[in-house]
């Protein structure tokens, strides 16, 4: 499930199983994205090309949301990769974090039926934006003092990783303050975060390649 | 998947593949346990306000119930650090479990959708009172003269994690009396009580903080 | 994932991620099986009764079919204990069963809303029928000529494992017979059918406990 | 979880917990198809009977898309035993081919509904032939220089893996053209073609026998 799970008794709770609980929210939620578009029943071309044109904002919901998860995921597994241990408040936050991704599906269906409502906009920023402040919290409580990581963890690709979310959370904040100026922007937004969290700068890449500190 | 998986030629049942299915399962009831909450579709925002106002009572069951069955989950993860091996019976009462713990989707659709009346509070808190007693009943059933636990396991370890799972379905039963009392107490009870259950007294601590007996 | 996952590059494909799709699928089954419960919104107790009352059948079918399915998994997870390797045909097959297992809630959810037709109950045993054949062709593939599974095995295991998987074929299709004139009979037998194969004859029980045959 | 997860400290990504993800993603798409199968509530057999004929285009949108979605697995499957790392863009590609297979629930649905009208059978055809597409790309981008394979890897299977995953994306084009002659005609090419890729020809299937090349 996990390429560097920990012995659990070395220190305190193993993340072995940690990990796989979340790679089956993660899937699951990615999964359950599509069960909000209802396929349509027509009995003419025309009439199903009409119908399917109303799915066009769902979908897009469908899409952004895909993406925004499917990068959680990509963060979630790239903290793990520097976590070796658990302990009882590691845990609570990480099902604080899966809370806010479960609750995903909700907001994203919400976005899809509503999208010209700067409330459902709103909404949908405020999950994402807290799913960001739950993650950024899991880093820092991970990382002080190297509670939770290798010991030997270049302190700058903590600081790296800790900046990024922090950038994310706020970008969150911009695109729910943009909703209530253009919903259809801040939906923009909300598609463009995650891919711009993809891409990081050039002199960075070298700190998120997942290589362990040496 | 798990840290721990016996091999299982060792004796009887491996333990790997069952915890694999629980995992999958509790991760699954997490997920499916915000397919309650409806996303409403309004036209303006007042009226997407004042529907959403009308979604509090099954958001407040959806937090309540994702605790409820993440510390389940948890109690699991915990006696599976301990146990080495499964035989027919072990899979029949973990079965059992996952049964209970599948049913929490319906009982918590149910508490929030008529969580004024003390008959669905009840179901909910009977449903998580089976739920313990079966776990109490699979940890003493492995427990029991080492059966299917590591042979140098702590036997106050054994004594203080059967104490916690009888306490908190004492916990339940009280939970449900006090329904019929007020509803809303109740749901406070059922939120509490996974809470509680992770904070354990200073002087338990060390007990239950998975390091394998030594 | 899985105890025994066969190393991919001995002969053919190894058996680990199969079991992991396996196990995913049978963890999804039973849960969504309670999804055909839906949570009825009442406005007194007594209401909510009578509405709980009109949901026997439906729980009645949830109960029941988790365990079939639950056993099934069962069955699976013993047979993955011998399987060393897999080739396309295996995978074929796997396939074909994990089709017969998807069908599960659907048949679950017709039998749950029609329990008194023997129509319903019969494409239930059908259904269970189907997925028993397709099983006992799984067993005799991977086992013929030692095809699929350890060299050392007990020939005595592999006939007790097809004559068990056969009769249980033979019951289901005795229950579907049943259905025709008493439909909760019927059901009866599916919950018994499980349960039977579960508690093995004591003089076969030796040839179960899933000890490679040393 | 997966065979031969590479360890992520070689280079960059390992590969492990996206085929945890992948294997779900996999396993609740094929589990989610039969939820477009609704159960019918009927008082007598010749009613049921009836109902359940109805639903004889959505059981077999049901069985055809269960083995493309299968196949697709098996497809990832086969490639996953071959790819040694991953990267930023290995992983983008990964979700987008995730993105195509949670959708085909969707279109499955759409079929099951108006399986006469070519629409529908194109959007399905489209949904296929997208992911075709992308996995085509994504075994391009992994063997490209050998970038995230084997060193050891015969050219000869990378380019027979090339060719059969870009012949499928043909025939998926065919089978679309053929939706506007005649949708029957096209359901029945879209369930042969998987079933064509699992055979291949005798001269090329030490190929694709999941040997590493020695």
């Amino acid at each position: 499930m996990s390429q560097t799970p920990s012995a659990p008794n070395e220190t305190g709770l193993g993340t072995g199983r940690i990990m796989a609980l979340a790679d089956g929210v993660f899937a699951i939620v990615l999964t359950l994205l599509v069960l909000d578009l209802h396929a349509p029943a027509a009995t003419t071309n025309a009439q199903l090309a009409r119908q399917l044109k109303e799915l066009l904002p769902p979908l897009l919901s469908f899409v952004v949301s895909f993406a925004v998860v499917g990068i959680f995921w990509y963060g979630h597994h790239m903290e793990s990769h520097w976590i070796r241990r658990s302990d009882r408040v590691h845990l609570g936050i990480t099902l604080a974090l899966l809370l806010t991704i479960c609750f995903v599906p909700f907001s994203a269906a919400l976005l899809g039926r509503t999208q010209q409502l700067p409330v459902a906009a709103s909404i949908y920023g405020v999950n994402l934006l807290v799913a960001g402040l739950v993650r950024y919290g899991h880093w820092v409580y991970a990382t002080r003092g190297n509670r939770l990581v290798d010991a030997g963890i270049d302190p700058e690709l903590v600081r790296h990783v800790r900046r990024v979310f922090l950038l994310v959370t706020v970008l969150y904040l911009l695109a729910i303050t943009i909703a209530w100026l253009s919903t259809i922007v801040a939906i923009g937004c909300f598609a463009a975060i995650p891919v711009l969290y993809v891409i990081p700068a050039r002199q960075t890449r070298h700190l998120t390649s997942l290589r362990p500190a040496s």
